[in-house]
């Protein structure tokens, strides 16, 4: 309540609960305060069919969530022994004795259902006020996720009446716009012809995912439902469909070079790092991304690939950023070499302000590159640059072309 | 209300006014949905002072924010030629006609005052609901700021009756953490005789900004105040200090370097490019960040830097950080070479894995190291890493020794 932290619990649960088809409507933050608890919990009651109260099960005298859900629902407090016990046990595995406030944490209201948080302290429940069930959740993130994804999403889907099995298919891409790809999908959900499959989209620039929520009797009916889209999705969206699920950019990029034993040099101008520091941390990159060189000056890059002379004056040109990746290569002695060359625009930071790309990926094939230009304030083209150049190694690296026009770039 | 969107303005809107001394007592989302946002806007007409609504001030139809305010509080919408001309000068400024639809943003109940908008087409506006002044103002964060700092909160406090003057005085720290530096305050506020300096903190790992609110008549009268905490503050904080209100780390490390017409390469192994990235595309740093070197290959390191031979085995030592930070500053020319060594623990990303750091910063005047443990995952590493580094760097070039114990570090 004071902005202290930024509630993502509450953005996370409405995506989770949009995944699988369900809506909220009404959200409410209040302090730990028993009266305006008290007053939230009541009103929540009259008008929802179900509530999810997230954090103040804690052990401090500020959480003060089970008190008032046994007051807003008229039943009393009483020590959950079996909870007790389980923390006891948590306590125990960590080799250290449970504080006596932590015994708070036990205390539910005698008509609550106990949900299980097994990395956590805190005991979820679920009981009933007014005319909605309640599931009171941790305000810590992990065990929020965990409770809900296990436990809470597969109450409220059977309360619903909703079909129980649910999945959620996921394609990330980069360099369509959401409303593009909306129009380019127009149609798929009616390939499963009962409505089980819903088209969805969640931007985050420089990527778009593109999800599809199927809804089926059990994992083999939503495979088959599903099929028929997800094969339809793969053709329309086509080259632009970077990772799926799980998957991402860094983590496909990462797998083609282990595949083929291969090995990264990054070259970097005004992206400043960026693009090495989304590989380079990443367990197991330590054996594929060999070094990286940055500088926004392009003598100073030339001297650190080993290019003799200086660079050519005037404009930013392919066959600069060429030259900087094979000598790239050369000098690292890598099996692949992406360098992401900028000239940025002269003057202030403003919505139209843009730069020239440059970039060239070398390998013992040959070299290939594109040229390109972004707008939309420094900021933006750093990120989208970052972007480009990671997805045309990718591009590279499974053998499709590296240019294709994308909805970022101006020409 | 999808969740696709983090809502950050909320603890925008509540940091900002804790920082005046007002508290937020209740918060409510709903979607666009005329019978929701009546209920909402009726139910905290009774139990608010004020209420401040953000968002729904758009052209389209789903955006009804005017329309609803119009019927809690019982009175007519009309069209405001004021705003509209307003609207038509800002399209015409920027050689555009103004779209038919955006008529409806100057459509405002007939009770409002015009609160300006002086950056967007979203007129802010305030009307009595209940017992309450509400306060409506645009999605688009930068409108909100604005608007909510010049216009509102002088609006708020006068409604308040608290002091109209106010000031906040911001101290940016590393290596200290909330508790140890609330200790270590204990007794600021009292110096300031009648309570009119308030202490605040926000922590955003790895970082800490320790607040002082201050209320008086006027500026001059604030500076008063604030002189003697401020003098202590810097006191008892001393070279933990890192900047101060908008200062950040990286723009007082290029301020130095400037001052002294210097130059900086940047060695990095686990963090991967992260050092580097938060210098580099600073506008500015183009003239100071010579160059990065990014691998998480000691071999490699050594032969991006120009070492001759292979890196000692055994346990990293802060010599080898030297030998590198003082071949990086040879290599590339720059006056001043910092050096960021890690060795990851070994095993699965938990709470108590951790990482060796030895980091060095190496000048004309000689070579300053320093040896350190993180613990705390991989990613708390990386960013406390990152920041141990830049935060010697600032250390050095202030003139201050590069090495103080800090909470973070375990030995």
């Amino acid at each position: 309540m004071t902005g202290k932290i930024v509630n993502t619990n509450f953005s996370y649960i409405t995506q989770k609960l949009e995944d699988v088809g369900l809506a909220v409507q009404w959200e409410t933050t209040v302090g730990d305060d028993r009266e305006n608890l008290l007053l939230a919990f009541t009103l929540a009651g009259q008008r929802a069919d179900a509530v999810i109260v997230n954090g103040g099960l804690g052990p401090t005298v500020d959480d003060l969530s089970q008190e008032i859900a046994a007051k807003a629902a008229g039943v009393e407090l009483a020590l959950n022994e079996g909870w007790l016990g389980t923390m006891e046990e948590f306590f125990r595995k960590r080799s250290r004795v449970m504080p006596p406030n932590n015994k708070k944490q036990a205390m539910l209201p005698t008509t609550a259902e106990v949900i299980d948080n097994p990395i956590g302290t805190a005991c979820g429940f679920a009981l009933d006020i007014g005319r909605a069930r309640f599931f009171f959740t941790p305000g810590v993130p992990r065990e929020l996720r965990r409770m809900l994804e296990e436990q809470i999403i597969p109450r409220l889907l059977a309360k619903s009446g909703l079909q129980a099995a649910i999945h959620l298919k996921r394609f990330h891409s980069y360099g369509l716009g959401e409303s593009h790809v909306d129009q380019l999908l127009t149609g798929v959900e009616e390939l499963a012809a009962d409505g089980s499959v819903k088209l969805g989209f969640r931007a985050h620039y420089p990527q778009l995912e593109t999800k599809l929520t199927v809804r089926g009797k059990d994992m083999d009916d939503i495979r088959r439902k599903l099929a028929p889209v997800e094969t339809e999705v793969r053709k329309r969206m086509g080259n632009f469909i970077m990772a799926e699920d799980e998957q991402t950019l860094e983590s496909v990029i990462l797998a083609e070079l282990t595949k083929r034993q291969g090995s990264l040099a990054i070259v970097e101008t005004f992206t400043g790092g960026l693009i090495t520091s989304r590989l380079a941390p990443i367990p197991g990159a330590e054996k594929l991304v060999r070094r990286g060189i940055v500088s926004r000056d392009l003598g100073e890059i030339y001297a650190g690939v080993g290019l003799d002379g200086r660079p050519p004056a005037g404009e930013l040109t392919r066959e600069t950023a060429e030259a900087v990746a094979q000598a790239a290569r050369r000098r690292t002695g890598a099996t692949h070499a992406l360098a992401v060359l900028i000239d940025l625009d002269d003057g202030p930071d403003r919505i139209d302000f843009g730069g020239t790309i440059c970039l060239a990926i070398a390998t013992a094939d040959g070299t290939e590159s594109r040229k390109s230009r972004i707008l939309g304030g420094r900021e933006w083209v750093r990120l989208g640059a970052s972007e480009m150049g990671l997805d045309c190694l990718r591009r590279q690296l499974q053998g499709l072309p590296v240019y294709e026009r994308i909805d970022f770039e101006k020409t």
